[in-house]
């Protein structure tokens, strides 16, 4: 009887285990409103860099409220902390980089508890920015891994610029 | 006496008119909190472009709550519609265009009574966004004539991209 419930014990503990592994990816919702966040700044990735397969097009950072504070004091961020890339198309015209439609939705989203085993930071990106289209299945790889080396900001590569 | 009213009442006029002509180059103030207005679109204008010498840099545009429905319907805007451009220096790193510092700080600010004469808006450009250095002094030469193309867009080029 005891030897049962502890394997039952075991069994609860890897199914929550397995929720929260779960949790961990599937969780982050696809923000709105955030073309009205603080913009950060814009960054534009073009066909001359070696990460415009993976990154390439117009990309308009957004912080939410909770995060606009430690963005200007530098520093680590607090909980509820939302970062949006906007990313977009862009067409070359005489010149001038102009910006075309929406590619896709990137968002870093702090709960140190919850993402702890990516710097606190939970990732996603939405394909075309459709909240049926979530883009990636392992952070750490996908994303994490390359935000590790901005450790002393945070893992945010993304600075304020007044 | 008729005749010295009819005079006083002329000058009058001159002067009310010259103030207002005083009031329509120089009563726009150089707004706040545009990083929170809706975030209209991006446009880097590179070294190439003919346009570099005068509009080079990354340009941010936003609009204030007053204007945001009829950009998104297309069509004419409400007096109070302000449009900022916050414009930056950049540097091309590798392929990609990353944003500098702050350029100046252009505005239009509708007011269809006081800026008939260019369209319904008033123009202003601060250098390096110091509300002391306001650069338009001829509002007609300086913006709306490369504005007059876009009547049929209340002279606004910038459109909604979702």
């Amino acid at each position: 009887m005891a030897r049962t419930f502890r394997f039952l014990v075991t069994v609860a503990g890897m199914i929550a285990a397995l929720a929260v592994t779960a949790e961990a990816a599937d969780d982050l919702k696809r923000p709105t409103g955030y073309r009205h966040w603080f913009h950060v700044n814009t960054m534009v990735v073009d066909k001359a860099s070696p990460l415009f397969a993976v990154l390439g097009g117009m990309h308009n950072v957004h912080v939410n409220s909770v995060g606009e504070a430690a963005l200007k004091k530098g520093g680590s961020y607090p909980n509820g902390t939302m970062f949006v890339i906007d990313l977009h198309d862009f067409s070359l015209d005489d010149g001038t980089y102009v910006e075309g439609a929406l590619k896709g939705l990137a968002l870093m989203e702090k709960d140190s508890k919850k993402y702890a085993s990516t710097g606190g930071w939970g990732f996603q990106f939405w394909a075309g920015g459709d909240p049926k289209k979530p883009a990636v299945t392992d952070a750490t790889k996908q994303c994490f891994e390359c935000h590790q080396p901005k450790k002393d900001q945070d893992y945010v590569y993304s600075t304020y610029i007044p």
